[in-house]
């Protein structure tokens, strides 16, 4: 099993608090130590830097903590080996192009004996159940949209038909943006929080930081966070609802 | 204008002597200051680092310098705009998933007025004619091999053919590889090193640095190493002649 962090804002930020606390849970606070990713959207370009290294000590790991990628749409991996080798090509988030957008995808969870045909150009580098099922949504939904994406409730829902028979395999928690929305699917592990005006002071869980948002932020700043579990042990977070698919755009759910 | 460097081994091997003087060229010996990128093959599996700071002194250039990720294909790029913003979604290598493996591009040169329609799969993200041009190959060969691509010598020819009409355009000096060859195209300036048993000394053009290959190095390595200019001012380069394509494999030229 995995985890998964996600961020999604009305205006660039920095995921450095919340990073710095889901880091510790690939080696130190928790056992997800096989590797771990995050991509960052810039415009349209997104940056993707992985590692097959801990989180918790990784030297690429130390310089995202340090060098400030501000973005609207962050998604985050820390990986616990289940189905698929420790290596690259099984480390996550994935990325490919579509419609002439990135998309980044995580998953949390286990697919047990996941193996379709692979019916579309988009077909997986690795060996993991996860790359499997984010080429599977692209090219169904490259097969029904050829020419581009539908209007965003439409593509919401196509994308709940794509996944439920999906998640029949077993755990489907996933994050996945194109750089404009963050969809966020809970099977059985996923919590969320808005942050807003009038902007708090926020503990870590799972290391003794502390940051006040109301020092780094201006009114009309929104930030969604979504992670496997809550990152704070002072805020109240959201659990999410099994087979509920939630969409973030401009910080706050749609 | 932009510059190239690839390397192409037998063995896994890091890039840190080449990419140390290549990166000078990003903002202190050269002007190639608007942004740079560089992918490691690792496996099927590849890894891209992009920065829009100099080369120079950007840190990410900083880690990659000094965190050797050994690799059989390596791909790196500087940038100076001519075509493209100077923002995330034109800065290269580009890379693109096709027939389940991975595909770094990288090109220098203007394509003017190259404004193909986009026929296939692969769209461009951002506006750069190297990004349409590298769109236009793998849609023009996915459309003539569906389903895999073909044998080595074919896939050659093929590309060869494809190129052509594009070159027209203007400059198209490339690196392309799929992590198991690497295909390197010559338009005006690209210069290649084979580096094998006797191994010397070399010393860096960009910087007062040496290295003894001797020391880090088996009898049985084979470095192909290819760039815009010599990266090194006591080794003899081959200069690709106009319009040759030369795939690189093991570290030798096939």
């Amino acid at each position: 099993m995995c985890q998964l962090l996600g961020m999604n804002c009305n205006v660039p930020t920095d995921i450095c608090f919340s990073f710095e606390g889901f880091c510790e849970r690939g080696g130190a606070t928790g056992t997800h130590e096989d590797g771990w990713g995050i991509a960052f959207f810039e415009g349209k370009a997104c940056r993707v830097f992985v590692d097959t290294q801990p989180s918790a000590n990784s030297p690429i790991a130390e310089l995202v903590k340090n060098y400030p990628i501000k973005s609207l749409n962050t998604i985050a991996h820390i990986r616990k080996a289940t189905i698929g080798a420790i290596e690259l090509s099984n480390t996550q988030p994935y990325r490919r192009e579509a419609w002439g957008l990135e998309w980044i995808f995580a998953h949390n969870g286990d697919l047990w004996n996941f193996n379709p045909t692979i019916n579309g150009a988009y077909q997986p580098v690795g060996t993991s159940d996860s790359e499997r099922a984010f080429c599977t949504m692209l090219n169904s939904l490259k097969k029904k949209y050829p020419d581009c994406p539908p209007p965003l409730h439409i593509f919401q829902k196509e994308l709940e038909e794509i996944c439920n028979p999906i998640a029949e395999y077993g755990t489907l928690n996933f994050l996945l943006s194109n750089g404009q929305v963050l969809f966020a699917r809970c099977s059985t592990e996923l919590y969320y929080i808005v942050r807003e005006a009038p902007f708090d002071k926020a503990h870590l869980k799972d290391k003794d930081i502390s940051i006040d948002f109301s020092q780094h932020t201006t009114e009309n700043d929104r930030v969604a966070v979504i992670a496997t579990e809550p990152l704070t042990d002072n805020e109240h977070w959201t659990k999410f609802e099994a087979g509920q698919l939630i969409t973030f755009k401009n910080g706050q759910v749609l």
